[in-house]
């Protein structure tokens, strides 16, 4: 046992001198970066790290082979080059940093983080009075937030596009006058404006998660936001859309799971459910669910918005129509009013205390 | 208005007449059937489709284009042929018929299907007093089912495959010690009488969901079958692989998702919580979550188990170990018996009728 | 024998009746639509369809199960609703008609789809010089087509964004000094004029392929448009995405397959290499591959790009960039203009007759 | 620029004790294999590990943070692991060693990995005459390698399973005739031996590609292997795959790319072309694509073929029926014999030097 013991007590050495060596490294960065700064130039080197890795390469001896020399000092160089930038990946401010709140976004007195919500409403307005038919339905349901598309982003050109700036009108005329609050999707710079102007929080779809110009845009409007992923998204490329917002200097964004593109087909997407734990984990933002585009299909929503409930999502959102038989867009999977409470209904039956219970919250609402 | 209700009729007649030449071509195929069956001839003749698609196409003369009287007469050949064939999809043994119950599987008094359960225990055996100390703090926590591998299928040769028999004989050993029922896996047809004479239920992987030679193998042994869904499969691959199992005489099956392969990288799977609900509608066999291989990382744990529940799983399976940190495989991805009893509690509280009851439990276990 | 005869007869009379049926109805549906549109009313009546499913369901005796019924005649709905509208998806434009020629696209002389050509250049518009450098390089190699950034999508609002409106004026001076012509994206519907008014071929960007208002504005603006497939978008979604540019007036579309985003890691993208073939196949106009962005990395890039020239590719498309090592942007896939011209060289070797052939092409370039 | 060169002068120092201290470190290491070796125990220690940690993070004074030197110190201890180890990734058998030859695999004369080949036939035996007509039109075609599977792994457990032993003999005896290898398929560890006894080479399908008590038997007999990627596994997995025939003492293994599974639905599966540059260059065993299971359609056969070859394969599988329309399985995919000639002839035109040359071959083969 001898000799083991000895050898530890070597490599404990060797541990403490690599600290050392790694620490005095780090100051002399630092002094790096302060010159650097005082310069302007810009703090990675590509050249310059390319000569190192040359002649460390050069001098090595083993026993590590030349590949692993390589691949350590490279980690090296990028825990220093993490010293010198401002901007790493633990400082976006999207995370939240240690022991930060929950933030909770009010809008005109609707809460969304605070505790559980629905967001309902028809995928498009299509009319004044069928607006109106769902949105009374909703808010003797209890439901504070009303969804509905004026511009839609359609697959086809031929298909239906939204009833544009009419729509807008419709959607703050109804959501107005049932105190709710309106949620409607941004898809151009160019409109953003014109529908903040109606809307009490923007949406940004799907398919512009990336549109970074968009996110630009909303994020200097500094209305509430509500992001949805995008269905190729990773998390990191969430985040960083959300960065976007962020740093036009709008911190009010709502974050939307809504599936995923994988090989499944007996849903429209995949439900990527570990995302609700792991964007309340990593951010301070409020965490929703879209479950009907996550699936496409009726039979599998009261479940779905269940298990995102249990998971920890702030909110869930379900499309609503007053007769989907007959919806422009996404029939199949729009629910009706009476369909809508009773998987309210089954939800609160399954998680009680974590799912919305609708008188309570009524009282949350201040007269608008 | 008035052509358009004239139209309306004439179009409700077309209808009715169509209705009646559908009716009658399939009486025709009816005794179609029972001649060729009298001969032993093969029901679908593709010739004779090809020939009589080739004379149609020759005498439409329109309005509607070749390509749709084609592809309306491949919709009508293939009810034909439904019509004639013994074994249509509707037919799968696995399917649930209209009105079947669910189905309980009972071992030894632990049943599955009844009311939600857990399956814990470590990733592999790895040596009696280590399993013991795993069985003996869950099956304080109520836990009645035992997880454990013997033989272990590793992505590389040269990772530890398991105990093999030896491993067999401890897993029987402590389970029988703490009136728990053992699950392990299966991976060759030549040995899976001897996991059979050992175990009291038979995992069959998700590397081998296909390895259609094992599932006969299982089939035929005729022990209850965990089986878990391959993470690049369908839910209708996943459904044929159970009728693999049955067509050789074997209804015990428990169906498991475990997360499938996608272009995330933040889990190690992405679990497909969608395919619970389905798969509850569509058969009526128990289904289970194997929440750790889903995510394989434990912070997740907790809020996916409340989720798989939530969306109606019969039992969550989570991977326990003595001493994770040590542990031979899937060491990230294992909770302490302490960690796991945090997660219990933790669940309980979020769905409290959905989750497993400890104590109630218990008295469901027959002393074996 | 006798039996199967006369049923196969009966069989066919059947047939030739469901035929006439079927043709009936087209002719009363025709009429219909002639009314309909004359009073303006929606052709799809999804009430009237719901309607006659229902009465045909009463009216079914068997032999078919009532599904059966109610998805042929779902089927023949909607043929019939095909007849009534004028855009099926047999009349996208982009689909090619029968007998089509392919369309060559001509800038200032240069050509692409008569013969395959290379697009090469950096990844972003660094500086007059450095673009320059490249430029001259690439054009000794016979490549007449530069690419390079001038706005640039990033994941994080933290990376280089590009040099904006002096990266386009760079761009184009340098393009007009060597005869090429500038290839280059847009990001904003706000910007889209300005980058026309400086590039020769306005790029749309993978994350943009579903940015409709982007894509109506460069159908409107008529000038050449290099659409990239969305790395997670399916053929039928990257067609309707040029449909969107040819609605809106434009026809001359070059569609780049760019790698899709799948569970494999050792490449950044997946190359979807059927794709090629495919939209040759469906459409008539150019395709082009780029592999730089498909893979991710440099050691590939040969045997990638004499794989899509093999597969019929009318160019492709390759980072280059005059030190790599430093390049602000992709710095791990870009090659430096020599290793494109040793790249060049191999892929000629490998198919004689379908790769650029740099010296016979030059002919071909008009003094601009 | 002072101070910057003062601060590079002692950032090389550093960089210079880092790797003396790196190098004893590897050193100190090499001891220890030695003594555990001796001891017969793990190499890996865990808790060891654990506590270098701890202690180490308490001893950081900064200026990086704990979880930097954490990371850092991780690297240093999987590197130092690594030279412990003896079968480290890099010492995978199946991995090119530097200046290692391609290898060629020889059977009875017929040569993979020398120049390139096609290997076609059936996607089943059905019947003697139905093969030998295959099998003598091929060979006119100078095809030297016969497919066709005694043993089908089906989805459904109903649908045609291959006619087994029967199977077996007629491949054997019309391969025999016609001087041609056949190819087909291994299902199960149990009958592995007999295939064996029939076949030239052994076929491991892409469902049991992770099979690994399979591919350990089929490296025990010894016979050259056709293995198959999984459709959703990573490259790694795939070398891993072979490694654990290679690691039974079998290196006689063709590498197969067959597809992956993805969202892409215009195609079977997505032909994966990277994996095959990729290959090549990882490894020194011949590389062959399935372009039949890549595309699951004929239309996409020439240019995917084309494609292939292009990218650098050693052999193309291709499915070729005696009449496709009959076929009990892959019948959409099958080409009939006239019809593959016509590929083979095309694919010459586009690649000439990187097609098979049908006639020169001939010479290559012995009388059997």
């Amino acid at each position: 046992m001898n000799g083991v013991t000895e050898l530890r007590r070597l490599i404990d050495e060797n541990n403490e001198k690599l600290l050392d060596l790694l620490s005095e490294r780090g100051a002399l960065v630092s002094h790096m970066r302060n010159l650097k700064e005082k310069k302007g130039e810009d703090l990675f080197d590509p050249r310059r790290e390319h000569e190192m890795l040359e002649r460390l390469i050069k001098a090595n001896q083993g026993p590590f082979p030349d590949e692993v020399i390589r691949s350590l000092f490279k980690e090296v160089f990028k825990a220093s080059l993490g010293l010198m930038s401002r901007k790493t990946i633990e400082s976006l401010r999207v995370y939240r940093s240690p022991g930060a709140k929950d933030k909770v976004i009010d809008v005109s007195g609707v809460t969304l983080g605070r505790y559980p919500q629905y967001i309902a409403g028809p995928c498009s307005v299509e009319g004044l009075d069928e607006l109106d038919a769902v949105a009374a339905g909703l808010s003797r349901q209890g439901v504070r937030l009303l969804r509905g598309g004026a511009y839609k982003p359609r697959t086809s050109p031929y298909s239906f596009q939204g009833m544009g700036e009419e729509g807008l009108r419709i959607l703050e005329e109804v959501a107005t006058r049932h105190g709710m609050v309106s949620v409607t999707e941004v898809l151009d710079t160019r409109s953003a404006e014109l529908v903040a102007a109606h809307a009490g929080i923007l949406q940004i779809g799907t398919r512009n998660m990336s549109n970074f110009e968009l996110l630009k845009e909303v994020g200097r409007i500094g209305k509430p936001v509500l992001l949805k992923r995008g269905f190729m998204a990773t998390l990191d490329e969430f985040l960083n859309a959300a960065e976007y917002i962020m740093a036009a200097g709008n911190n009010d964004i709502i974050l939307c799971e809504r599936g995923i593109r994988t090989f499944v087909k007996s849903t429209r997407n995949t439900l990527d459910i570990s995302a609700v734990p792991l964007l309340k984990k990593n951010t301070y933002l409020p965490v929703i669910v879209d479950v009907s585009h996550a699936v496409g299909r009726k039979d599998l929503l009261e479940p779905l918005a269940a298990a995102a409930f249990a998971a920890g999502a702030d909110g869930v959102m379900i499309e609503v129509h007053h007769d989907p038989l007959v919806a422009k867009s996404d029939a199949e999977q729009q629910l009706t009013v009476n369909e809508f409470a009773a998987l309210a209904e089954s939800v609160r039956r399954i998680i009680p205390g974590a799912a919305p219970a609708p008188v309570k919250r009524m009282e949350d609402v201040k007269c608008v």
